[in-house]
């Protein structure tokens, strides 16, 4: 039994990753490279040792990856800034870091570095799959990017809503007596914002203690602030990943579309419910429940806005915008509307495109006139996070067949031709989130999140600590690794007592029972320890599982035959979501969670909803592009299907 | 001596009135008609007693107003409705009323009328000049105009910005899954709104409460309501005239265009001081003050709107819009922006047009989304009232040659030759709202309002209470009538006392002094009364009149000079502002106060701050008048000019 842990984030809570597969397809077709298949299993680790421009002393962090994720977005998805000009298709060269022991040798590291700096380690990160636990030197920034890599493989042009002009202006007098704000407009030649009132408040003063040097504030159309003095540095925003379970902040940069910190935590509103419809229900019984849960998202959403500002050294007040990805109800929540026709049929949405408001709306103490945006939402279980999902991995632009799946206890499905793209929900229930299991528990310290069956049962726990229970991930894992090793048959029935010994000799005696109902150890903490001391899998958890995995394999089933596609035609599956992220493709596949396809067509596509909302901070063409995904999407509704309960039936079983 | 009352408003407020001048012209020169000449003196009364179409008892109300004021106007500006289609040109032959006594009879009346009819009083309203004191009947409104009479002769069509839509929607089904927001703007086939949050918040619940019937409420390109059933009926705004010394509000039905209640009071912030200079000071002196005043004008605004709304029978949550028209200094006291730049030199405003914003960010509590729109402001010192006045008197639109002035301790000058337009602001200093004029006192109750020297002394005197002081209009009256009869001469000296028997030998006994300086004495509560106890005009008090006089008639000269016109080349002269209207045109004449034209050139334009605010409420295409208005006015700094001093001196005598 092996064990590994992390020194990233705080105990029990993991930010999310995410495989860039276009330059990793792009490294494993490239001559000259040496880069080990890996059968898509377990996790890697990488120590960052960043250098300091200034000669103060490197600070050290290491994060936990999927095998294949490159070094650059290991890197960028966690705040760790790297130069890049060309948004990781290898043709800057700049991304240059230093690896400790052997390392494969692209074409592009060979005509960016000299051999005795091949030998001393330098490699492009972008062009670098993490396949082992690596140590990795990255030196200081030295480039101003004009794109950032964001998302999977998406270069985004920095054109941010958010922008500043300093100008050093005359003072007025007799001749020269247009008004404050036309002095100031006037001198902004590329600009034409409106003022808000906010600013009008204190334009004479800071204009006049400022001796008329000041620096404008623009989001979008709206002028916002005026600052004393050159503050065009001090150009932040804040990209949230509003979930259900978790909800993760990235304080980002817009002028370098770097991420300054990242922080995660528990959603406040948990206490109300695990799932969107306890949530919508617990408002529906008590008409007062929304304001709670309006404010205990906006709680939330502070407390990680104040952190992520204390860990970046950023002043709140130069966060100047906000972009939200959320479900739809997650949104409508914290935007205090009502969920109730969310959560009964027909699935009415308020809106699909919430209103462009203040950060203050929901409580966020940053620029007090800094804007918040919400993602559109394609549908009731479509939500803005799916929206987000779908630009963080270019949905509308590739023209590859394409499955997306967001995993959790509504599962979002999408799927493109490289022409049409259908979406739609399918309920999996809290069994991947840990729900109704009887180890089950949510991916934190303790929790089994990686199962290997041989000989004997290797494990692959979260922190530093003992098997406490089982996570999603462990739970596919360890449904797939039984099915294997041939303890579960096709129908998801653990085989009788009697023929475990033959078909896994060393692994029968794990088999028992636990009243009536027969289960299989994964852990047990000393010889002869009480079965409830135990970490289990049950019958009733194999069947759990099997229910939830239907609901989304008939629901992409659904899907490819809408768009007259075989399983086999799909060249990529995108595994959403932190859920998506930590689940082993191999398992995914023997599941039947997924097509069967090479695992390398299955990408751990990370947090996307995250990585969506950083995109249209750091993009108005994206933020556009967001808005297209409207018209250019077909919603396709499974709920009132009459073939849908047949294709469930077909889809409970394991392929062996 | 005559004293005169007034029954209408609170004690020591009166709204001010408005003389119709196109169509009093109209009336004058149209064959068959009798209207008396006036010398353009005095006060009239009008008594209306309005009939309810439901047959209950009839209102009954009197207003004041300068002779000359059609019927028409003096009710619409008080609030008293009376059918009207076209605008007051005579064409509708709408605006049918009663009138007891002796009335001319027009060329309309005699087609609009038979006989029996007319001997009975009927009369078309806006083509009686009211020369006496009347008393009108007027029917019930039969007709829902599609244009209201608004300002100095402007027929507006109604535009509102506030629009409301009566929908009955289908409801959703799986097969009809579109949002709530698309389902209620799909019904609304000419407007495509933008839902404000607050509508997002609600819509859910209002629709399904109300069975899918709505009223939608549309201001400009914001959905900022829906109300259950159909509330179309319910259609609000409110215009507020922000002076420095009296704020004037007005409930209009936008339906209609008809006034629904009319209120004015003190503004609040008069303990700071009673002119812009020394508020503007006090903000200076303490930081703290700036938020005191913006407190005290929102007090101001939400007591008027409070008063109007219940006196008017309406939910403050059905007023939707509200129209501000003030002074540079007031508007930007009201939204709190800091006024220092307005009070010293170069005279810097921080912005010509404020933002739209919400009623509730000055302290209105109307529907929490109701607009707030400030009319935009050419000069720290011809401010949003004069565009307002400038747009209510179509200075952009008649191709006359006019002189618009509006009198007050800052006086701002406007001259249009029908082509090009000239702007000024001229400082008179306080004579005219009674400040350093000994017996001075605003026109409150007891003030001598006007005064005629015959062989006696007749006095019209503010309410049904004995002379306490002299204001504005009874200040100009003394002086003019008083270089009538000789007792000042041509350079505004009272002539040595052994002549004053042969000039004007009944008066001559007032001529006295008080210590050193010399005084007349306007009242005298009994005979042998001690000076103190007396209304007087004392020598200085002349002098400052003449200060103030000349300081305005150097700017209008100033501005003549510019376009090449002669004095006599002005064709109308609009004297507007509370001051204005109850100003007698002969006696400004007298002084020099405006051009020596003919008393029927020389207009009271009423309030017509109030009336453009009005204007802006009932049509967009006159919102768009007055933001077009700062780029057809040009206005002209007279405080660097090197012949304002010498013009200055020209003009300090008096036309004997």
């Amino acid at each position: 039994m092996t064990s590994s842990s992390t020194t990233d984030g705080p105990a029990g809570e993991r930010p999310s990753f995410s495989l860039d597969d276009v330059r990793r397809e792009g490294l494993l077709a490239a001559p000259g490279t040496e880069a080990p298949a890996h059968d898509g299993t377990g996790r890697v680790e990488l120590t960052f040792t960043v250098e300091d421009v200034d000669g103060a002393a490197p600070a050290t962090r290491a994060v936990r990856v999927p095998p294949g994720v490159t070094v650059f977005d290991s890197a960028s998805w966690n705040g760790i800034a790297i130069d890049s000009t060309c948004g990781g298709h290898g043709t800057c060269h700049k991304c240059r870091v230093r690896i400790d022991g052997p390392t494969p040798i692209s074409r592009h590291d060979q005509r960016t570095f000299t051999q005795p700096q091949l030998e001393q380690g330098w490699r492009l990160a972008c062009l670098v799959g993490a396949t082992r636990d690596l140590a990795v030197v990255v030196p200081p920034l030295t480039t101003r990017p004009k794109a950032a890599t964001v998302g999977v493989g998406r270069q985004v042009i920095l054109r941010p809503a958010v922008q500043k002009r300093y100008v050093e202006l005359a003072e007025p007098d007799l001749a020269d007596q247009r008004t404050d704000l036309a002095r100031l407009l006037d001198a902004i030649d590329d600009l034409e914002p409106v003022a808000d009132l906010h600013v009008l408040r204190r334009l004479p003063k800071v204009l006049r203690e400022a001796d008329f040097k000041v620096t404008a504030v623009i989001v979008d159309e709206a002028l916002i602030e005026v600052e004393a003095g050159d503050t065009s540095a001090q150009r932040y925003a804040m990209a949230f990943d509003l979930g259900t379970t978790t909800v993760v902040a990235t304080l980002l940069d817009v002028s370098t579309g770097t991420p300054v910190a990242v922080a995660s935590m528990l959603n406040r509103q948990q206490p109300f419910g695990a799932d969107v419809i306890t949530r919508i229900s617990a408002t529906m019984m008590d008409p007062e429940t929304l304001g709670r849960l309006q404010q205990a998202a906006g709680e939330t959403l502070a407390q990680l806005a104040a952190q992520v500002c204390r860990e970046g050294g950023v002043d709140p007040e130069h966060v100047y915008e906000v972009a939200l990805a959320g479900n739809a109800t997650m949104t409508a929540l914290a935007l205090g509307i009502d969920p109730e026709p969310l959560g009964v049929a027909p699935f009415v949405m308020t809106a699909d495109q919430p209103p462009t408001v203040l950060a203050s709306d929901v409580g966020l103490a940053l620029h007090p006139r800094a804007r918040l945006i919400c993602f559109p939402a394609l549908g009731a279980y479509v939500g803005g996070d799916i929206v987000a999902g779908m630009l963080a991995t270019g949905m509308d632009r590739d023209k590859r067949t394409r499955l997306f799946i967001d995993v959790g206890t509504n599962c979002e499905i999408v799927v493109s031709d490289g022409d049409r793209i259908l979406a739609t929900a399918a309920p999996a229930g809290p069994a991947f989130e840990g729900g109704a299991i009887r180890c089950g528990m949510r991916a934190a310290d303790g929790a089994i999140e990686v199962v290997r069956l041989t000989d004997t049962v290797e494990l692959t726990v979260i922190g530093d600590v003992e098997p406490r229970g089982l996570c999603g991930s462990g739970l596919v894992d360890a449904v797939a690794e039984l099915v294997k090793v041939g303890l579960l048959d096709a129908t998801g029935r653990f085989i009788p007592d009697d023929m475990a010994p033959e078909v896994a000799p060393a692994l029968a005696d794990r088999l028992t029972r636990i009243g009536e109902e027969r289960v299989f150890v994964l852990y047990r903490p000393h010889e002869g320890a009480d079965l409830a001391d135990c970490v289990v899998l049950s019958q009733r958890d194999v069947r759990e599982l099997q229910f939830a995995k239907a609901a989304i394999s008939t629901g992409w089933t659904l899907l490819l035959e809408e768009l007259g596609l075989e399983h086999a035609d799909v060249q990529q599956v995108l595994m959403a979501g932190s859920f998506g992220s930590y689940l082993s493709p191999a398992s995914a596949v023997r599941i039947g969670l997924v097509p069967q396809l090479p695992v390398l067509r299955i990408v751990s596509a990370g947090n996307v909803a995250g990585e969506g909302a950083k995109m249209v901070l750091l993009s108005q063409r994206e933020r556009a592009g967001a808005t297209a995904l409207l018209e250019e999407v077909t919603y396709v509704e499974l709920s009132d299907r009459t073939d849908f309960n047949d294709r469930f039936v077909d889809q409970l079983g394991f392929r062996t």
